[in-house]
């Protein structure tokens, strides 16, 4: 998504993305108070939609956002539209801020949100063949991380120290145990079990999570939604990142340690990517 | 603050508070990739303008934003002038986020940053005669709270707690050890000792904070720069919050804690207060 859309919907308006503008009075700006989603359109269809507008609806009631996502449904087609994205593929980025008023860190009860979405064309490759080498660090951020805030700047620093050491992503590491990365959610493999880290609130409950999790079941294979030490990371066999656009990454690295030489993919990432690729081309 | 200023300073601009707006692809908007200062005018001089600035230097420096503060030294006065504050006390809020770019979680390197600015007229009481109550809660915030940035949801949501309850402010409990309120630096005495949380990266290294241990040191008043412990509230003879506007405001109770009963004020934070006003009065 490193490029402007040419609209933007804001506030029910559709606008050249240069027009989309806020007041610097939006709490958006000012405190960081708004949720997001974004959801991948796949052959005409956003993949997994109602789970994404499930979780945008919950994570707005838990800041208490009063927000009605359904009137979306119906802005989405226009939008697309408008942006000249009908056919092609695409990722559409939603946010909802608390709307604009004096800055006072208490909520304002009666102000309306600043809803803004855009679409960027993009095609998913098939598989995603990225071998990512990733890093840990220790957790820094809240411990509400299955709130989808745009108050990221925890990630941000955490994912550009990944960028500038030329990895992919940056793994964090609660109270000894591996969680979640800056923007994916973390599987390892071990003897042919699934593990990743339960849903509570050191994770944001990925729907790419979700998905790989009903893959799994479908495909007899068992999980444990538990966390593994980071002490353990040399023991697992294999290990994968999961999210919108990452789909599902195999990890080659993760500090110093590696999982495979050269292009090598554990079976059960590659299994359950085959799966993954099934599921988008016949149908979700 | 809770009013809006006539105008805002806005990238060398000087706007009507209407017109002052911002791109959505600002990431002070999609990221909370921002940091800000809020400084008191008093009489005609900002107080301790010189430490807001470093430390507003300082926190840019640590999530590497690259702004030279200086140039807003001179820019206040001109803000002020159109502003028609030229005599008048108020509050000047300033905030600089790191630009406006195509969103990726990453850091743009090569952009300018939005640098934002207003004043609220605001006449600071001599003494803040607020006796406040206060509550306590588990720290959830991130662990670099020395960071003073518009990633802001976790205080906002904090905050919001005490307001819908009746209280003036939300203490964090990290580790079992009272560290910050929610937007201001908390101080507790017991025995003719100050003590308050050490200047690490559990909280916000309040000036006003900082001017109170310099007013202890010239008072011979012992501090300890210690925590003290959630269980240790009730063993408190006195407990005060300190803050930019806050000055220093008398805790009366915490949770289910009474200090006083009425409108009484521990000695120590009355001799701070008088201090405090003295400094304000006589220059600083």
């Amino acid at each position: 998504m490193a490029e402007y859309p040419n609209k933007v919907w804001l506030n029910g308006e559709i606008l050249d993305a240069e027009s989309a503008r806020i007041s610097v009075f939006d709490r958006g700006f000012l405190f960081g108070d708004g949720i997001y989603e974004v959801m991948a359109r796949i052959r005409g269809r956003f993949f997994y939609e109602e789970a994404h507008l499930k979780r945008l609806d919950e994570c707005l009631q838990k800041i208490k956002i009063d927000f009605d996502t359904r009137m979306l449904t119906k802005e989405i087609p226009r939008l697309l539209k408008a942006s000249d994205i009908v056919e092609n593929d695409c990722l559409l980025y939603i946010q909802v801020s608390r709307g604009v008023a004096p800055r006072t860190h208490a909520f304002p009860h009666d102000i309306p949100p600043t809803v803004m979405m855009y679409v960027t064309p993009k095609t998913l490759p098939d598989i995603n063949s990225i071998n990512a080498s990733v890093l840990t660090m220790e957790e820094f951020r809240w411990s509400r991380c299955d709130i989808k805030t745009t108050s990221l700047l925890g990630n941000v620093m955490a994912n550009e120290i990944a960028v500038q050491r030329e990895c992919y992503e940056m793994l964090f590491v609660r109270n000894d145990i591996v969680t979640e990365a800056s923007h994916c959610n973390m599987f390892f493999v071990k003897d042919n079990i699934v593990y990743t880290h339960p849903a509570n609130e050191y994770i944001l409950d990925g729907i790419t999570r979700q998905v790989v999790l009903g893959l799994c079941a479908d495909l007899d294979i068992v999980v444990r939604e538990e966390g593994v030490s980071k002490q353990r990371i040399p023991q697992m066999d294999e290990a994968f990142l999961t999210g919108t656009s990452t789909q599902i990454a195999s990890i080659k690295q993760i500090d110093q340690h590696f999982y495979y030489k050269g292009d090598e993919i554990g079976k059960v990432t590659k299994k359950l990517q085959n799966a993954f690729l099934g599921l988008k081309k016949t149908g979700f």
